[in-house]
């Protein structure tokens, strides 16, 4: 067969079907779309369309002598494919046919092919001779709305403050010596108070704007500009304020508030113990209250008792000291006392001990330290008395009669921090993929040695799927924690436990995720991402105790898992064993879904990229993970194994499901959200986006998976390539996904990024 | 039943039949076990066999009855477990029946169960009431005996070492600016100089002994003083000098290798470009031949092919610089050229700019910078010739003719120091794994509300799963690089390229395997992890950037894998279609062994802890993932896509196949090792822990032999289990591993570990 034996018509197909048949990847229903377009095109008489369809068996491709033709006929062409073209492939095939037939219209149904197989110019660009506009980016999407949608309601407060930190204050450099880089983290705290940053999640009368969400996202663009100052900035306002704020009342509000969110009072928040750092409940520091001076006697009783990495402890004038309140004898559990540390002449008040903590592998810009009390006096109205007070008659009440519901309650005030921690930890990882894409998009590194330039980074597949799954994470994670956060400060859902509880496991599986992804930026900047100044190294360092600090991370999972197993009904520390079997019982009963044999092997695109898939399996796992937990569980109970014991023996049991919960959390916050967004077209990018994201977490647990029976060997292979595909389809458009971040270019200071 | 039926034959069981019943792993091995145990006992009547075994049924448990029984009767006997017996479960069974019978003799056979079955105190000690005697350890393995064992011939080097770094000099401590750290670092290098370290690996007329395998366990130890020294260390006398050694010839020996060895000649190893990293060959800088002058000119052609990430590059007074080498207009590839960088007054020469790198994440105390060349003259002898020389007519002349040969035969000398770096690596991992676990064994945190103390943090299923595995690959580690060494310095194998390749991939999981161990340590250790003061932070920031130096480990990996393909006989990159076809021809006429079905879900206890299944399981991995490589790439080449094209495809896969033989090679090296163990008792702990290696390898690839169908969903159920038992089973004998190590006291400067 000759070249000329083709009409117009079935040239045009010729590009189309050579790279279809280069690659190995051809699946059932993507036969099925070629199929579909050429069946629809009009232009194709049917002989054209009996020749086509023939070239399209899988189990009886087109021989290598015809695939050669192919070749031949479009390097005689002399056409080049050029790649910025919105449709580059279609473009390519009408070039083609026109040089051998003349003029012919731009062919619709190709175009169809082109979309719904998702095949880039990368996919293929090497089989042709390729025009390269090196400036010319893909233009399908737009990073200005991207980031507007990221941006929701807070789009006003946000750009202010990212103007506000073009203030030269805020330019990055080196700060090696620990003393003066936390006087320089200071005046920048002082200087966003003075612009109300400070109090903006205050109420008005104490110059706020009640604003939380607004916060938490101020909060996550600090970190662009340093993560010193975003962890100060957390001490001082969300945690010191903060536990003034939530666990005072009017008259500390009064005192304090005002004056602490304009950072007039420096303050920090004593509850870590060197002894105690996860074990709040098991602090030693007591308050004893003293009747005759109707004072509160605050004590560190042991060696390793005193309060330890306490941020802020060496600027604070005070301190919110969380001790065990002892009245009349008697221990009423964990409060907070509001203790001066220091006279206005910033010397230590007597019985008032302060350590420095020292270097550390970052944040070394918070004056973290050490506190000692001893036997220190304060008046009784320092006791944050919202959930528990003294009395004039100096006895203890409480509305809050179940102590242990009275210490969760106060712990509640952790969680708006946690949500912080994670939006911060999200921010690191959105600057360092930022860093590390731009990089990639210019530096070049081998060739063959056809080509004049060396390939860039960015177009290497193990790249590709080391950064772009990461890429779609930061997206999912963005718009969960969004949620999370308006349904934290949404002031018609009193109780708060079921989103304690939920923030808990996203903020484990969020700082973990940050972690891995600036590590992965380090490493694929190799010894550029080294170097401080491309402000990858210290996100690294700075963002490396998120997984520890406000919840380490593995009891914040089983605070999660045990959540679930109790539909987030108590918590199981001190529950007894009948308890804990009826808040079993209704794990126990659940009936498992039985999985259709069919369905473990089903592999075409449609179902592998419909979200109905992806919910399927993330709630399968949740459901699986619990209903087997909470067997094990009772089965060690019946056995006369305490309840605590019980839950150690399925500890790590337990840490799974507090992963698997969050990430089907996660994603289906994400979905829910992604339903809302009006514009088609970054809709269904969003849409890619999320699939990319449970594709991979499946994939990520594909073990299990197996294991289980819920999917087979074929559909996790399947899974994979899909994932590397779609890495591939989403290259394009990576730089628009990062510029969605919305960095503004005076923060973005590392060189190898611009 | 009441208590006084049993037998004081059979009472002495209950206990051991109470732990058992108490835990959901019986498996039918184990049942296997305590099956043997009492038919061999012959204190046991046959009635009582009769009895003990009716109550080894899985499918008939005993009645919970039964089991309140066995429990009343145990807490009846008020016989405490005293936790540091040997063998604590036999001594608790005895001390029972003896209550309630009077004085009965040891029970071997039970004692037996308590070891085959691997059941340790922190299995069951919740169980009873327990005497903690916290200072008294585990003797069943002497660390002392380890360490000698990981020394092997080295010893007497090791020690020796090991007391000089007990010198002042050594003392850690925190430095932050980077001149003050260098300086000092340099007067470090330059004490181990002058002890005859640095020219340790050179032959005796140049000062040294020769003993390369010495210098790498040095290397290993160097890191537990600081990582700079250890780095700057390399570059001085493993780069420099090593260019000299092996790639200079006598003249050059003469003139300079004493000198380096004893650092008073300082000089750096200037291979890498900012625009060529892992590129050498596409290196730009330029050494042309002059005839006239009879010298090289060395020259930097573009802004972006400058020598960039220097070590060594502030302090030196010469270079070793690789360069495009032009002679009579001909480039006959890279080539390495000495070049004077400083006057003795430290200026720089004319034509040289150098600028510091600045501040890095780690590795602060060595001197990084980047050097231009502006037509730089040197006398032709500055060639390191002795695998291409200029001869005295003023051409070019070299025994290896091929240039890709000659290319890769220089690049060869690189191999002694990625086995170093991966030494070094490993030296940091122990290091934070000797932290972190004497940390754990310190550290309490929670409890329930019954014991007065809390729970080691060692104690916790979580955390010894996440630190065990840990220390076996460490150990695994250790043995392969030795082995690697041994063969690399082994004079009767001239062709070196097998070596070089394995290394390669070794080089990459071994680094990466490092930063993922201090990254968990950091984490185990919560906040005290991030303080300076207790040394994982500096590991992790000095760490850090081994996976990018001595060649990139994705790099490297590809490397590797590309020398399976080949059955380690050619390198692709130049390689033409053909070429690359014959190369693939064995793989693709491998057989792949069928696997047996039985063989996919065999449990049993000798079946997992078997080191025929671990090689069957890593070796078949290897060779499928190569097979299937091979496949895709003959498919590619078939259609006439570029072999430089292809490798690009396939680039995922060839990184995986890099990993999976890497991980074969170590292991079958450690299996190999532990055969020579005299000692059966320690033989058999190293056993131990070359399958909780094993399994932790398959386990972490779970997914990929479950798509294989290598293993069925029971099997990896029951492998996810060993290991974590495997984890427990080592608890007791954690501190002595980690000793094991032979980290001296001096150097063990972390609060927290001691």
């Amino acid at each position: 067969m000759t070249i000329e034996n083709y009409t117009a018509s079935v040239l045009q197909y010729i590009p189309v079907f050579y790279i279809i048949w280069s690659d190995d990847l051809l699946s059932a229903s993507e036969i099925n779309v070629a199929e579909n377009a050429i069946s629809n095109d009009s232009s194709l008489s049917s002989e054209d369309k009996k020749l086509l369809k023939s070239w399209l068996n899988v189990k009886n491709p087109p021989k290598n002598s015809v695939f050669k033709t192919w070749k031949q006929l479009i390097i005689n062409s002399g056409v080049k494919l050029v790649e910025h073209e919105t449709y580059p492939l279609t473009a390519f095939s009408e070039k083609v046919a026109t040089h051998y037939h003349g003029e012919i219209p731009f062919n619709e149904c190709i175009k169809n092919i082109e979309i719904n197989l998702g095949i880039q110019p990368n996919h293929y660009n090497h089989l042709f001779d390729v025009h390269i506009d090196v400036d010319k980016k893909s233009s399908q999407y737009s990073a200005k709305e991207i980031d507007i949608i990221l941006k929701g309601k807070h789009a006003d407060t946000i750009n202010t403050f990212r103007a506000t930190l073009n203030d030269p204050i805020f330019s990055w450099q080196v700060r090696r010596n620990k003393e003066e880089f936390r006087n320089h983290v200071l005046k920048q705290v002082e200087f966003l108070a003075e612009k109300g940053y400070g109090a903006m999640a205050y109420s008005k009368e104490y110059g706020g704007t009640n604003n939380m969400e607004g916060y938490a996202h101020i909060f996550e663009n600090m970190i662009w500009a340093d993560g010193s100052l975003t962890i100060k900035f957390g001490v001082q306002f969300g945690l010191f304020g903060g536990s003034i704020q939530k666990l005072g009342t009017k008259n500390h509000h009064e005192k304090y508030l005002t004056k602490t969110g304009k950072a007039d009072l420096l303050g920090c928040f004593a509850m870590t113990e060197t002894g105690h750092g996860s074990n709040v409940r098991g602090i030693k520091t007591t308050a004893t209250y003293n009747k005759d001076t109707e004072t509160i006697v605050i004590h560190t009783p042991g060696k390793n008792d005193n309060k330890e990495y306490i941020g802020n402890a060496i600027h604070s004038k005070m301190a919110s000291v969380f001790a065990q309140l002892i009245v009349n004898g008697k221990n009423e559990g964990v409060h907070a006392i509001l203790v001066p540390l220091r006279n206005k002449d910033h010397e230590l008040l007597p019985g008032i001990t302060v350590e420095d903590n020292g270097y550390k592998l970052g944040l070394n810009g918070v004056d973290n330290g050490k506190i000692w009390f001893n036997q220190v006096e304060v008046p009784k109205e320092n006791l944050l008395n919202k959930y528990g007070t003294i009395l004039a008659n100096g006895d203890y009440f409480s509305e809050i009669k179940n102590p242990n519901k009275r210490f969760f309650t106060m712990l509640g005030t952790l969680v708006g921090g946690r949500i912080c921690v994670a939006r911060a930890g999200l921010g690191g990882a959105k600057f360092a993929l930022t860093v590390a894409i731009k990089h990639a998009l210019k530096r070049r590194q081998f060739n063959d040695s056809v080509k004049v330039q060396e390939d860039l980074l960015m177009d290497y597949p193990s790249h590709q799927l080391r950064l772009t799954p990461l890429v779609a994470n930061a997206y999912v994670y963005h718009i969960t924690l969004d949620k999370m956060m308006a349904l934290y400060c949404d002031e018609s859902q009193p109780d708060k436990r079921k989103i304690e509880t939920q923030v808990a496991g996203l903020k484990s599986i969020i700082t973990w995720y940050a972690n891995d992804t600036i590590q992965e930026c380090r490493e694929a900047c190799g010894g550029k991402g080294y170097l401080l100044e491309n402000r990858i190294a210290d996100l690294k360092g700075d963002v490396d105790i998120f997984t520890t600090f406000e919840g380490d991370n593995n009891v914040l999972l089983q605070l999660a898992a045990k959540g679930v197993l109790s539909d987030f009904k108590a918590e199981f520390n001190s529950a007894g064993f009948s308890t804990v079997l009826k808040l079993l019982s209704s794990q126990l009963s659940d009936k498992l879904s039985t999985i259709n044999p069919l369905y473990t092997n089903k592999t075409d695109k449609d179902h592998l990229y419909n979200p109905k898939f992806h919910i399927h399996a993330l709630e399968h796992r949740t459901h699986r993970l619990t209903y087997t937990l909470a067997m094990r569980i009772r089965g060690y109970i019946k056995k006369g194994i305490p309840s605590y014991q019980a839950f150690l023996k399925v500890q790590t049991h337990l840490m799974t499901l507090g992963k698997a919960y969050s990430a089907e959390l996660a994603y289906k916050s994400f979905l829910e959200h992604t339903e809302t967004i009006t514009d088609a077209n970054h809709k269904e990018l969003f849409e890619k986006i999320g699939t990319l994201h449970a594709l991979q977490e499946i994939r990520k647990d594909a073990s299990w998976y197996l294991e289980q029976g819920y999917i087979g060997g074929t559909k996790s292979k399947a899974i994979r390539q899909r994932v590397e595909r779609l890495c591939t389809e989403l290259r394009p458009h990576l730089n628009t996904l990062i510029d969605g971040f919305g960095i503004p270019e005076h923060l973005l200071t590392a060189p190898i990024a611009n």
